[in-house]
């Protein structure tokens, strides 16, 4: 057992926090875990589920005493939950979060932090297309990686968040907060940007019915909607509050696209040949580093109608 | 045991040939089965592996008597392989393939075929991401759809490959030439596109290197690279051969697209919640008709490093 900090407030219950309550547990890295949603439904769902030591009917009530607060509300919702709770918070307390986009949060959370209290963001790399207070488990950060922004935060406090984090499965790396908000738009943002589009387009061509999408879905598709599935509402906030990393990736993906479009429309295939060739590289290289199975379609579980 | 053909001969030794082989032993389904690809290492690996009963050295002795010839090969070779064995086909027999696309295959392969001998297309939508002889396995289209596309073949023969497919593990379907070519550019040609363009971005972008693009993966990026790790020579083929359905595809998708970054750059939340609550309902029913599993992850594996 490592307990890493006395009392951890959880602001928020979806996937990621949930997933941390369980793994917290696990590793017995809090003492204590307070948490709270704005929502009479969750808090009713977390209390029957046993999600979080005490579940508290106001965010203000769930920080008091707390020596990390983990904001996991919505990316856009930060910024109010910060201002809410500012006065309430322990002196030599960290605040911290798990959002997808850093350089907005840090501007929406910093400004209403008293002078005792530091601001350390994180970003777990990690998730499932469930969410809300039944979708967590204990193993969700298990070798994945948490992306520590410090941005000038106290070297001692950026420590112990990241020996947190460590206790409940993950691996570490600091970031700046730009370089951040660039590779998330690159492995994450865009990528979900993309399924919800393909998914999309097949839900509204006439001449293809949704039946016919749904039933041949196995031939490539079905692997897109996974990500396409994801929370709706994380998902908005992440694109409005990084929109330049994200418009510049998706300028790259369209030049991309236009070329490949380009090659198809004059019969290039040597082009499409050499494109599709350097593609399997990345792939080895994810295998290799351990952050896919190799199995035959991901070692689905065979499934029945 | 369901004998369909008494000899079954597989022209191309991949990933769905040596399924087939496998499904075949499995439910009896042939009589014997002949094979042919035309490295000399394929047909090697095959006969160390004991794929096929008979592994022949050329396609013309693979195909003698046999009453169902399957063609294995990439759709851009399907027609030359059917002029080279089209003298020496059985009286009776019925060839079929296993394409990806129907038209450019029908109008490559029919006219060289003898009088007596019908040509019913298929196509097992089924895969993995892996490809070659030793890629194959018997339950890799147990529960997947078989496409069938009669195009005028008589119906006693098309029930028979019917037949045969449902023995294989497949459920049939039959559809128009030209709606299976859409149908596929839909569920699979540009979902193929799009995630080869995706991992391409990512590979390309100076400022993002690969070995980040390779850690963080598991935040989205990862599921492209399943599907853009298949097969090159297959996938230049279906491009060069489906281009009017793929072009067609690819303008909704990039009008899509652009509706959707219009609404990051003027910061329409509302647009990009409500496209992404609706895409979450296709989701849904991929899951309820039994082509995916709903285990978080795809209820991957746990992969350590």
């Amino acid at each position: 057992m490592t307990q890493v900090y006395d009392r951890v407030a959880l602001i928020g219950l979806g996937l990621i926090a949930s997933s941390m309550f369980w793994a917290m547990k696990r590793a017995g890295a809090a003492g204590e875990v307070t948490g709270f949603a704005r929502s009479q439904e969750t808090r009713d769902t977390a209390r029957r589920i046993g999600l979080c030591d005490r579940v508290c009917d106001s965010a203000i009530e769930a920080v008091q005493d707390a020596d990390l607060v983990v904001l996991c509300v919505p990316v856009g919702a930060m910024g109010a939950v910060a201002e809410e709770i500012a006065p309430y918070l322990k002196s030599g307390a960290t605040v911290s979060d798990v959002g997808s986009v850093k350089k907005s949060v840090i501007e929406a959370v910093r400004p209403h932090l008293p002078e005792k209290v530091d601001f350390v963001g994180a970003h777990p790399m990690a998730g499932t297309e469930h969410s809300g207070p039944e979708s967590g488990f204990a193993t969700l950060f298990d070798n994945r990686w948490c992306l520590i922004v410090p941005d000038g935060a106290p070297e001692d406090a950026t420590q112990k968040l990241e020996h947190f984090w460590h206790a409940l499965g993950a691996n570490c790396e600091r970031m700046e907060v730009e370089h951040h908000d660039l590779v998330c738009a690159v492995v994450s943002h865009i990528p979900h940007l993309i399924a919800y589009t393909m998914v999309g387009v097949a839900d509204d061509l006439s001449r293809v019915s949704d039946q016919e999408v749904i039933k041949y879905s196995a031939a490539g598709f079905r692997d897109f909607t996974r990500i396409a599935a994801s929370d709706p509402t994380m998902w908005r906030d992440v694109f409005m509050t990084n929109k330049d990393a994200t418009l510049e990736i998706l300028g790259r993906f369209t030049e991309e696209l236009f070329a490949l479009q380009r090659a198809i429309r004059i019969g290039d295939g040597d082009e499409l040949f050499d494109y599709f060739t350097r593609t399997r590289a990345i792939r080895r290289g994810i295998i290799e580093a351990g952050q896919d199975t190799e199995a035959p379609d991901f070692g689905r579980v065979k499934v029945h109608e």
